[in-house]
């Protein structure tokens, strides 16, 4: 997508099949936000959940001495109230204050609040807007629940979204390192709405900027609603969920202790693989698999199931029936709270296999067992501890993460959202979230709408590893598919972005 | 729901709280069934699966001598003109032919084509028909359908429906049986959708009667398609594959051998359990367990979150969100075949199980052992082959059918639907038949819409057993729950249903 902005330069990066159009980031450009941000003077965050947190902070930090305000605003009753005091945003100089006062008072409304919320009371803080007040938004989940229900974003108002590849906590966490190591924050992309003075494309990467984007490529808010929703419920959560929790099973029946079955699935996703992506690209897992036919045939056999299971989740959520279910989901809660997800029983064994940590990442290969838990033969607990890379569980991993890569492709989706929000976000945001807490504890604590999907859709591909994938295990590889994969565009338009920003070891 | 008929005889139906109209079967009524059908000469039964197959079976063996014609019509190219010409329809007399061809000759066109074949000609089918001929239908798909579409049955005619409470393999097997053991059968519930000439219940009971039901009760379209397909997503199908499926991990994780673990998650279900249910009633299962403590912390730890699950799915169904599901699932399959559920491993152990079986249902029970997989200690293959009845599997079986029928009555369904919806159709038709083959084999094989719908739901009952009900089996029962468990006036509705027709072990 083009991107044109009377303020920051716009730059092409060369990705497969031609350029999109981007913005880089950086600390010496926050001179230039004032400018970009048109008339902005005082900008108001609703909302103190994670993302709302590292926003408010981080756009305060950037804009500080600029003259320009950034307050927050709170529900009646917000639990959050001591919290975003004790970060400094205070009711007595009006940094602070009830939703609808904040709403009332902003140049630009950034909303933050939980989906449940903003689905209930958009109306009322819409009615609140001073005329041609700027609506910004950070995912496009609202679009899709106004289209839902036949309804649009009030008249006059720019709409603007900009959205981090990354989760609240990174958002912020990565900020703050990026003031020793320039460049360091997660990429977003931008999408304009509504743009009805025409400032809405500068007003948008003055925000992301200020957020500590390395880079900002543009979108379209349908465009983002799709891929990060369907993101969200495949290779960033649900399908690592459904995964693990197949694979430690799968190992365990195989005669492998809990530990090393928590390695072998859990632990060898969120720590080197997750590392290895990172530093050195996707193909890179399978030669450090260190039985790449093994690698292979659980790529094989993973792939096609998985990819399908995406597609299935992408028609859903083109549809309008996953937003359905949502919102069926947050009716129910009202009297049958959200169970937790937490109480399958491998997770009882994280404070072992995290104590088991030697050095971070380790290399440790495991033999070449193939864990077949039909023969027996689960072999290789890394001697010493940590966890070392299972191929079994990186080539089903890998298989799942390039079946959301190309599905998104023949949707139509550009190469930074793709890499964003197949890759870069998972890699460098949520698992190494993962692997400091647990994958429970993750899904236990995200975003309703993340977590209700993880919920929804981390059981299917569960049922597809178990039922599908893991026991065509035994089957020869897919040379043709091996092939393509090592092939695959995806890994040029990763390096390309990569380019773009210094990868760093997050701190969590 | 009140029935009125001018032919048979309406019989009340003590149930809790009151009364239901039923109508009783029997071969002695077959030559009211002319005057009952009022006016209907000639009946078209489109399509030849196994509900089509068996229902034109069953009518024409009904209606022989009457002079009522039964004819097939068949999509041009249906693999089913063979099977049909051998079971004795014919091009020849006029009883097979093209489906719009016999639509338009029929004066009762029953509609027993797949979901998605329904969807897509439905058009055609009733552009085509006599002025005033009855629709019928088997279940409420097509109202859902319709409703979606904010669609409507064409009017001027009555449309009718005959809902047998069981496959249409069933519905045949024990219509032959019927012949020497009378009043062996399917019930069935029939809606009068639309009823211009005032006829449509006598048309409906006469068909149901001609199918060999034992008793009949009236419902509304609605309330059947919101059962029917609750029903199958639940208990009837996804809720027994996401239980074995998770309790043969969980005993073989345990320490159980494949065919113990089978047999133990299985076996259990479609062989003693089914059986106990079906000749003495829920709560004997509890008796026969051989260990009611065990069991009652396995149903109190399954009873609520199943019941949750019973809830989401009621409201995705009932929200048309399901039926959306399935319509994008449909428009899938043309480039992604759907894959099978039977590879997953426990089902190659399918013939050793079987082979196992010294004699059907034999009373064998386990050691009061938890087969707790955190700590190991399953015990008690069965001495000599064959299942018994496994505590555990028992409390989670019977706390998810408890939890569907009580999530039912707070929808308002009646009883005789509830307790053929959620018992008797399971442990009279589905269980006995997923006992001869295997619980796959019947996932992989049923409609496609109850297939979908099993592929969806069963991996989200698997999660919840695994997640939240078994890790919870150390704590003691809920002994409020097994009360009102045990005092269920499910109970009394289900022996008020069992007078009206006779266990019979069903040949399979």
């Amino acid at each position: 997508m083009g991107m044109e902005s009377s303020v920051f330069r716009v730059e092409s990066m060369t990705v497969p099949g031609g350029a999109e159009a981007i913005v880089r980031g950086g600390r010496d450009l926050f001179p230039l936000l004032p400018s970009a941000l048109h008339g902005v003077e005082r900008i108001g965050v609703l909302g103190w959940g994670p993302q709302g947190r590292a926003q408010a902070l981080n756009l305060r930090d950037s804009l500080a001495g600029s003259g320009i305000t950034v307050a927050v605003g709170l529900r009646p009753g917000s639990r959050s109230l001591d919290d975003a005091r004790a970060n400094g945003f205070n009711e007595d100089d009006g940094t602070l204050g009830d939703w609808l006062e904040i709403a009332a008072s902003a140049d630009l409304v950034i909303l933050l609040i939980a989906d449940a919320a903003l689905a209930a009371h958009h109306e009322e803080i819409f009615a609140v807007l001073k005329p041609g007040a700027t609506i910004g938004l950070s995912h496009g989940f609202l679009l899709g629940y106004l289209r839902e229900l036949g309804r649009d974003f009030p008249a006059g108002h720019p709409v603007i979204a900009v959205c981090p590849k990354g989760m609240g906590d990174s958002v912020r966490r990565l900020y703050v390192q990026g003031a020793t190591v320039n460049g360091a924050g997660i990429n977003a992309s931008i999408a304009v709405h509504a743009d009805p003075d025409g400032h809405g494309t500068d007003r948008a990467l003055a925000w992301s900027i200020a957020l500590g984007s390395p880079y900002t490529f543009a979108t379209t808010l349908s465009a983002e609603y799709h891929s990060d929703i369907v993101g969200e419920r495949a290779i960033l959560l649900g399908a690592v969920h459904g995964l693990v929790e197949a694979l430690y099973r799968y190992f365990r029946i195989a005669g492998a202790d809990p530990v090393t079955a928590y390695e072998r699935s859990t632990e060898t996703i969120t720590g080197p693989i997750a590392r290895t992506i990172s530093k050195h690209g996707i193909p890179a897992v399978r030669a450090a698999s260190g039985d790449s036919d093994l690698f292979d045939r659980a790529y094989s056999a993973a792939y096609r199931p998985a990819r399908d299971l995406v597609a299935e989740i992408y028609d859903e959520v083109a549809d309008g029936t996953e937003l359905r279910s949502v919102i069926l989901a947050e009716q129910r809660l009202a009297n049958r709270p959200m169970t937790q997800i937490g109480g399958s029983p491998m997770w009882s064994h994280s404070p072992t296999v995290h104590a088991r940590r030697s050095t971070p990442y380790r290399t440790v290969r495991y033999g070449g067992g193939s864990g077949d838990a039909r023969g027996g033969g689960a072999s290789g607990a890394a001697a010493g501890g940590g966890a070392g890379i299972d191929a079994v569980t990186a080539g089903v991993f890998v298989g799942t993460m390039m079946g959301q890569v190309d599905e998104f492709v023949v949707r139509g989706h550009a190469w930074s959202e793709i890499v964003n929000e197949s890759v870069i976000e998972a890699v460098d945001s949520l698992l190494p979230y993962m692997h400091a807490r647990d994958v429970a504890y993750m899904v236990d604590n995200c975003s309703r709408t993340a977590r209700l999907g993880a919920r929804r859709w981390g059981p299917r591909f569960q049922a597809v590893y178990e039922q599908i994938a893991l026991p065509q295990l035994d089957q020869p590889a897919d040379a043709q598919l091996i092939k393509e994969f090592l092939a695959n565009p995806a890994h040029e338009a990763l390096a390309a972005a990569a380019e773009l920003r210094p990868s760093v070891d997050i701190s969590v």
